[in-house]
């Protein structure tokens, strides 16, 4: 039986907050420091690690988390997840992400199929579709290969893929794996399409269309704008396009696309990295099968986050973690530090998975809540943000939790030594350093020197970023997420707050305006 | 006689707290809405204007905040900032950098030269040096024209200039002053070196190491890296480069490079893209006479900034409500939302420039502070972020103050009209949308459809994004910024929280680490 309970009803709060604050400076320091970094560390899939030793946490807090997690039902929530309960009440829908990379649980059915063999078959044709544009069986229509895709989306359906072929770009092209290079248009800003169209030739360009509902404003008007070119360089737009989207829409079954991969209403945009909307670009930039072994890692790290026990599940222990810092402590935003330059836009893809799912202020009954939820997310990668915004951080008055990203290897391998350290040992030192400096600080008589430190972070550390390890970092943000909305009761999987917009954005277009609205149109010249 | 007191000191401050608070969803609701976007509107240089309707402020609040300028004498210690008085008060150091595009008071004198004329003869010879590269006369050891200029600099040397690049990359390509492309390696990680490096044709690459010190650590590894990737191309590398850097640095002087070009410490990077630091990179790309203009347009908006009227005083006035939002109204971090895909990492620039000018807790003489100060900085470009992470901004627990920016005309001027209306259109009916819905919101009886509003935001509204436009956009945020480290009585022009972890990382490099660092360095593997 599962009871979901306000955060502010739960009795282990009442305890988190009473038991005794982490003096990091002190934990941090000497002989104890070495054990916490030792000790406070749990494997995670892809050759990852979650390192937590300069969080505000001991065994005392450690403790209150492990009850929170009980008491909230954590697991159990997550498994009537995956056995396809209706847990997103607002739009009364199953939540399935984790079906497009295993089989976690039950057999879950709707719609009359079994909703994973519906998501493998998808990512087969995809697949087959993507080793036919590869082979150049599905070529122009010239007979000419196909050597770069497009994705027109916005949002969930731009974010993450763009993301991940960032993440992956280097390693596929060191790894012989690099099939096409792929370009993203999302902004209804038309500077956007024409400054990709005017960069890539289209004559051997493959368009992928992603909207689940089909009725994307953004999405629809870049699709216009890219058949347009498409004509004026005399080419058929239906030979070039094929579309992502549900059954349901009107993209589907539709003569303006070589082909059309299916999604559902289970899988929300900022989720759907895993589906085809992540897949079909993926799948024909790097290959079925590196997109394969993103799934794979994702799939492993899907299955950490069922384990019971809290030390051995790195996303509920990272989501509690962050509830503690956000509602016990207090702090406001977290930063995301990924120490390599392939997860550029990683930080990018997060802020939309946390602030659109966890951005709320009713419970998942719809009622009204009186306690804080999902923080400000933001990043950049390191080195680079040491040189900007880490000056706040470090000596600013509010205190930012950091999540750091690191990897021992860097993706093409090629380095330079310079006194004695290669650029690879130089930015692994870096962010080394950077914890140690955030949490234990530096006195100094000069009050414009001295570092108080008292500043939590954790880190992500890998192998290397390959397809696996980013597949399970990906799956770790998703569940942790999931697992926070869980505690704060929360429905981590509409978005309610983006139709307001949409609704007035229409009113100004059609000139059905009054007061400040009708001012504000005239002064953009609408 | 100028009087640097702490904010707290400052009576007009509690005249602010005791004022009654706005009800925004109240006065931008109906006639009073309209009255307010035409009402509370300043022009700015560049064909923009500020417009603050949106923000929790009436007559009697700004009747306060001019109060509070006047106490905080902000226009005259402008004044004094650039006649040369010493503001960096931490590292000693006049701050210069309005005097790269302009003379706005006294000739100022330091080194035994007139500064101006130093900067104005630096953006000559670069000019010059432009002018040469351009037609040819300077070229490759074959003779043959360089096409690509990449930057090799990191923070102020990076984020500044590489946003500047690309939001003028798509008007100097309609507008016939396209000239070079350009390309940025800031990032230690070898990847982003190598990356770039696989993406150019180095034997027609210009390469611009771009330091003031002439010893950051990343900057230099990665012209090893240039150095190296050049002479395994048979180049000889001091035919590829040039460096921007200060007359006493090591890279002064030095047969490295073609060419070297001067700023001074009286820079700071994060205010440096009006010096040679973006100069050479600029005016290779887009021709001298585009960054002169560039420069002009944030000249003109310097000399707005000396208005002792608040209202007539954009930057002033930007700032003292950011003040307000921060210090009365008790809101942590600030969201830059630009309605242009060209400034696309214009929010990463001003995080910089904010969040490590005014991420201070010591006053400028170094004395702990009881009040808050710089607040968190991130943003995307919209549409985008309507689709990500707005939801928290609509419906969140917190509120976050925003800063839109819109222009009337896109800079490419292609576009197409689907349902009666142009991309153009689509875009600008959706800033003004999202404005009154955060003000007003609307009430639903479905709570999780409830939209309370209260979020209050700024716009600054173009008719198009051009270089005398940007400049000034650029100089409004660089003067907020001053203003409000002038209000705060802090710092805004040194960076020491940066140093601790430069020195912990030369640290582990050395291996002469212990406790929590010598187990990370472990992980790390180095």
């Amino acid at each position: 039986m599962i009871n979901w309970n306000n955060f502010d009803t739960l009795s282990s709060v009442s305890t988190l907050e009473k038991a005794e604050k982490v003096d990091l400076v002190k934990v941090m320091s000497g002989e104890s420091g070495a054990e916490r970094v030792k000790k406070y560390s749990v494997p995670m899939a892809g050759n990852l690690t979650y390192n937590y030793a300069a969080k505000e946490v001991d065994d005392t807090i450690l403790e209150g988390l492990k009850k929170l997690a009980e008491e909230a039902q954590l697991t159990e929530k997550y498994e009537a997840l995956y056995n396809g309960e209706v847990i997103n009440t607002g739009e009364k829908r199953m939540v399935l992400h984790q079906l497009t990379r295993g089989q976690l649980g039950e057999k879950v059915e709707a719609d009359g199929v079994d909703k994973r063999e519906f998501y493998k078959k998808e990512q087969q044709r995809i697949a087959d579709f993507a080793n036919k544009v590869h082979s150049g069986e599905i070529a122009n229509a010239k007979g000419e290969k196909f050597t770069t895709v497009v994705q027109i989306g916005i949002g969930g359906s731009d974010l993450g893929p763009r993301a991940m072929y960032l993440a992956l770009e280097n390693w596929a092209k060191k790894n012989g794996t690099f099939k096409m290079e792929a370009k993203f248009i999302s902004n209804v800003d038309p500077d956007d399409a024409s400054a990709v169209l005017n960069s890539v030739d289209v004559a051997h360009s493959i368009f992928i269309l992603v909207s689940k509902s089909g009725t994307t404003l953004e999405t629809l008007t870049n699709q216009s704008f890219v058949m347009d070119a498409l004509k004026k360089a005399g080419l058929d737009p239906a030979k070039h396009m094929i579309a992502v989207t549900s059954e349901t829409s009107p993209l589907a079954h539709s003569d303006d696309f070589i082909e059309a991969f299916y999604m559902d209403d289970y899988i929300g945009g900022r989720y759907s990295s895993t589906s085809g909307v992540g897949g079909a670009v993926l799948s024909l930039a790097f290959g079925p099968e590196v997109f394969a072994q993103f799934l794979d890692g994702a799939a492993a790290e899907d299955k950490l986050a069922t384990n019971k026990d809290l030390l051995k599940n790195p996303a509920m222990l990272d989501a509690l973690i962050g509830v503690y810092e956000r509602n016990v402590l207090g702090y406001p935003s977290t930063a995301i530090l990924p120490y390599s330059q392939a997860l550029s836009r990683f930080p990018a893809h997060l802020q939309q998975l946390d602030m659109e799912s966890n951005g709320k202020s009713v419970n998942r009954f719809g009622e009204p809540i009186n306690y804080v939820t999902g923080p400000v997310i933001f990043g950049e990668p390191g080195t680079n943000g040491q040189h900007s915004f880490y000056q706040l951080l470090h000596q600013g008055t509010d205190i930012v939790p950091l999540q750091f990203i690191g990897f021992k290897n860097s993706q093409l391998h090629n380095d330079v030594t310079i006194e004695n350290s290669t650029s690879q040992q130089k930015l692994c030192a870096n962010v080394a350093a950077q914890i140690v400096a955030f949490a234990c600080g530096k006195a100094d008589d000069n009050k414009n020197k001295n570092f108080e430190g008292g500043r939590p972070s954790s880190i992500i550390i890998g192998e290397e970023l390959t397809p696996a390890a980013l597949g399970a970092l990906l799956a770790h943000f998703e569940n942790k997420v999931m697992f926070q909305g869980f505690v704060w009761n929360i429905n981590s999987f509409d978005q309610e707050g983006v139709q307001l917009g949409k609704v007035l954005a229409k009113k100004v277009l059609a000139h059905e305006t009054e007061g400040a609205l009708a001012v504000y149109s005239q002064l953009l010249n609408i």
